[in-house]
């Protein structure tokens, strides 16, 4: 009843606020997130691993075509959670962003800056008219001049920096694994068995690559690296 | 009753969220997409295969008059499904695009190239003010330098890859056929065959060529070609 | 009832989907051709006709001042059914295109470019906002390269080609009589008595040429031709 | 009842269908026509004669002040009914299109051609948004290259060519009038009479000229000619 | 009760059509007139005479500090009713027309052409969207080329000559007095004499100077002239 | 419960008219204004005293941080009453027209120009959509070639000009004052004791510097003087 | 019940004021301010102290990813509550203003010149159309030519200059301790004090650097200076 009355004030056209201060348009895409398949990060002194959950709509679908982990630089990757077209939009906008500033300074972009700039933009989405706010929250992990390093940004505009951290469906349940068990001094393989033991809780059935989408930037290389299946199956293995 | 609540907040102008985090115009366009004709795609290794239910409105209407498989660029085709006339719109840009490929890189446009730039116009029109978003559902098939493709937009800009796919009305069922008989390393005759069985799950009465449009586009050609009524019927005798 | 929720929340300012996938502003574009007077055309080898119920508002009203048939092109005409003034506006431009043609290629517009032009406009008014859909249904009909052409464009911007096809308030009536007695390779003459025998299904009292606006186009002169009162007269007796 | 719901819907901001294919805004411009004055043309071989019910909203109101015929060209003028504010506006326009015409062509304008013009700006206010039809509706006369013309448009932007025509508030009556009487080879006196007759229908009280505004556009002179009020009372006795 | 329901349908954002054909915002605006003060005109060959009622909201307003009759060139004045911050917003317009004409035509502009010009700028705020109508009509008093002259502009842009007028809040009574004592050839002190006796019908109390805001146009000098409160305290004692 | 019925139709969007000719956004402005401080201005021939009640929110805020009384130019002051964030833009504007004059004409700007800038923008804030009127009025005080000037300008955009005015919350009560003791020969001195003692009416408890802002503008000098609070003390003491 | 009526006229698409001049949206963006998290300031002779709490929505958080004092230039940072993301948006325009007058005059910006700055483009968002206000409150602390300086600026636009204030959830309880130890001649270490006892009132549990974010601009220095978390222990054992 109270919905109503609610529903038909505040959420059109444009981002409004509600009497107690929310935006509604707002905390309906955080929603949006909420309904995405999970994603999470792990950054240690030695590099930074992203991993999403995998499943396919369809047996017919190719390995890997509805990615979750983008690779936005040489050195940034970034997974996604919640509306999969709003996240292509917003990291072919970061791509450029991270090219603009090669082209520029001459030098890889901080993942800061890159976490910061896709904020704003999310931001601006959030207060003028016309426009609905994107529904999708990001973990931008890459290995800069400052090391390893592990932004968040949601669909408000917010930025953070985290250790480690968890989006989507399933990461109230991924984050306390994180918590109980992160060591920032880990090593990257480490890192990346804490990763699986936290997609587990989000997983049906048994683990395994077909479940699996994983990227490390180590800190030694600052590259971007998808892991192969057989990469990540040997992981599960190891952290069996 | 509670959807006169929901359809009067929720649904104008702008594409905007419910509370639930959804986004109604973009479901509403999916269904205008479950409403249309189905058309399906096969890819194998020897090429790929696109095709159509022909439904004609009257017995007058010309043969191929409203044509549901589009032909984008000498190497790659589309197979439509939903409001025709948002897909015509569509393919017309998808060939511009394509033009200006060859133009500024005098090559090809790679079919994911092409898909990823059709489905970022379409997350345009579902997050913008003004617009409605578009009500059609494409299967970009073509051949490449990486060989043969197919790709799936929906109306929400989602992008994925298949090994085969079926869209429309009559997807379910058709699907179905393909998980099931669907292999990689088929003869492109099997794949027009498993196209053509998938096809008559859909299809009232006896297949005939009057009820099937059909293209392909061979790996070995990488050209793409409109199978004329005889083919087609040469098809359903041996596929009988 | 439902009528009155549905009614409020779909059909503002501008063209959006209904929760079953309906744009019901077209639907109710199409109603206005409904409610219009009955236009169809027939095209065989020896070219195409286009016929027109006629009805008079006033006895003082000029012969033939308010056409339902217009010349677009030496080769091209246009039978219109729905808001007239819609009407002449998009045949303004289809005249335009016409010329632009001419003048570019230096060879007259093909029957399907033009019609195809006449429906991508007709789409965008379905997709933006801040205008309606057209309230046009149009038989558009010629000689080109390709020989005599008939197509039709709706409200909703679908093109589609015909052998022989009514629009209007009358059309299911008259294209039964076409569609029983149609047939490709009749001379000239029979086309027209076939359109006389299908516009007599929407007229009331005796036919004559003061009820009906006739226009042929032959396949040898290509050459878009009205015809006289006294010819119809001649038509309507030798049909007789 | 019906009625509030159905006002709600489909009026707004935009002019858009009924479910029934209608425009209501634009039938309601028509409503504001009926409620106008009445204003009606006499077209015949020697010229058109456009006359205008003449009431005074107060004593002090100078002659011909708030005018309902308007000179457009030498050749040219029009009868207005309905919102005067907007028959004004649009004369105006008329008569840039008419100056246009004579510096571009070196010839006055054809009437049909600047009545079409009319009806297309008329056409356009019914589909753009952010503007309301025009509430006028207008009877254009004049004498050309092909001799007199009596054209009308109407708030939708109908165009259609006349005999003989009335609009406003007493159309109905005076139209029975004409058509009764009208003969196409009629003097331009006989013309005169029978526009004078058609305007008793709709007048309060004796016939004269504090009642009457009156132009002639004679075949011969091919020049609007206002007549002054001596003259109208001349015509009045003489058709008494 | 049908209040209510008209009131949410028709009167919003832009001024729209009601059923029978009225704008509602332009009879809303008129109705902001009736609640103003009186101003009147009185045209005679020897000049013209505007006055208007003068009522402080206060003791201290400054005598003649919300003036309601403007000087809008040499030779022509406008008195104002309804809402004088409309009002001047539209008098600045006016003025720069007055200049502008000086300038391109090296004479000074013709009363009407004035007028008309204001009546458009009226008529386009009824029409377009996102403005509401001026809430405020004129009398437009001066001496031209062809003598003294008189015009009035309404909300909805009406433009209409008087000998002699009232508008605002009075008016009915004002005019009243004005059309029983009218005499065109009168002299400019028995015009200043009726417009004091039309204006005691509306004034409070005894007459004075206090209460009357007074400007003549003699047809001699050609010149606006603002009476000093002296010289209004004397016409009112002639008049006495 | 009729208030629910005007609230919906009336005041969204854009300041329309209601049925009885008002503004309902400008008077809710005005309301605005009604709940701000009071500000007062004292014109004699000896110069301007501007004041303001001066209440702080907090006993840590700075004095004279939320100004009441600004300086527009060295000739110039304005009070403000009702939303502070509203007038600052105002008097920005202001200072830059007050600039502008002196470049453009080499001379002060005359407070009356300035005003009425002021009320030109005011105006145009409550006729144009998507802006909402300014809530805020002003008294602007100073001295130029006419002398010692005051005037005030309403959200409505009206300017008029006064001896001596006040505006805000507690307007009436310090008008009344003003009317009663109020004289244009008055020493300044006298002035600024008639200012406080209106004040007075306004202010709780025992009148000090704490609990007011005061500003003169001396004929002689024609400067703007912030008085300090001991100053403004011993003019209180003075009045005692 | 009320509010439902209220809640749908007055809040939509553009801050509008209600009945009782009051801006809805405005009030709603205060609230968001109220839920946000509490910051501070202090301004003695000696500098300036901005502090705020820190709580950490995740223990894997970074330290000091979540900022809410932030650095505009070398002299002048800023606590703000609220909308996070918001106030990200308005601190890189204020650094964009301070870098624009370094390079304009050569001389490092005024506080108050940047504080009216963001309260001009705060003020902009409650007034015109499309947008909707800023949801943050900032406590603007610097040193600058005329010394320790200290301002707030509130979603509406206003701005005002403390001694010492605080925003946010907690501010109530913190000014109270402000007010009644505040002195203007204090030490820096004692104003630190005194900011860490005004915090205490908001933080549950043990006070601890933990959930503590502190600032200091030096008036001797002038220079922008976060404590480190020693430091801020430290001074936390002293303040003991």
């Amino acid at each position: 009843m109270a919905f109503v009355g609610r529903g038909r004030g505040y959420d059109r056209a444009i981002t409004v606020f509600s009497p107690d201060g929310k935006l509604f348009q707002v905390q309906y895409a955080q929603e949006a997130v909420k309904r995405g398949y999970t994603a999470l990060g792990v950054k240690v002194n030695s590099g930074v691993v992203l991993a999403a959950e995998r499943r396919s709509p369809s047996k017919l679908v190719e390995d890997g075509s509805v990615e979750k982990i983008f690779q936005v630089d040489d050195h940034i990757g970034a997974g996604a959670s919640g509306l999969i077209a709003d996240a292509r939009v917003l990291i072919d906008r970061a791509r450029i962003e991270a090219q603009v500033n090669r082209m520029r300074y001459d030098e890889p972009i901080p993942v800061e800056t890159l976490s910061r700039s896709i904020g704003d933009i999310k931001q601006m989405y959030t207060q003028h008219g016309g426009v609905r706010p994107f529904g999708t929250r990001f973990l931008i992990g890459g290995v800069d001049a400052n090391g390893p390093q592990l932004y968040e940004t949601d669909p408000s505009g917010v930025v953070a920096a985290y250790k480690a951290h968890a989006i989507g469906g399933g990461a109230a349940g991924a984050i306390e694994v994180l918590e109980s068990r992160y060591e920032e001094d880990a090593s990257l393989d480490d890192a990346i068995s804490l990763a699986l033991d936290a997609l587990k809780t989000v997983i049906e059935g048994k683990l395994g690559s077909d479940k699996v989408e994983m990227t490390i930037i180590p800190a030694e290389t600052e590259e971007f690296e998808k892991l192969s299946k057989d990469k990540v199956d040997e992981y599960i293995k190891k952290a069996g």
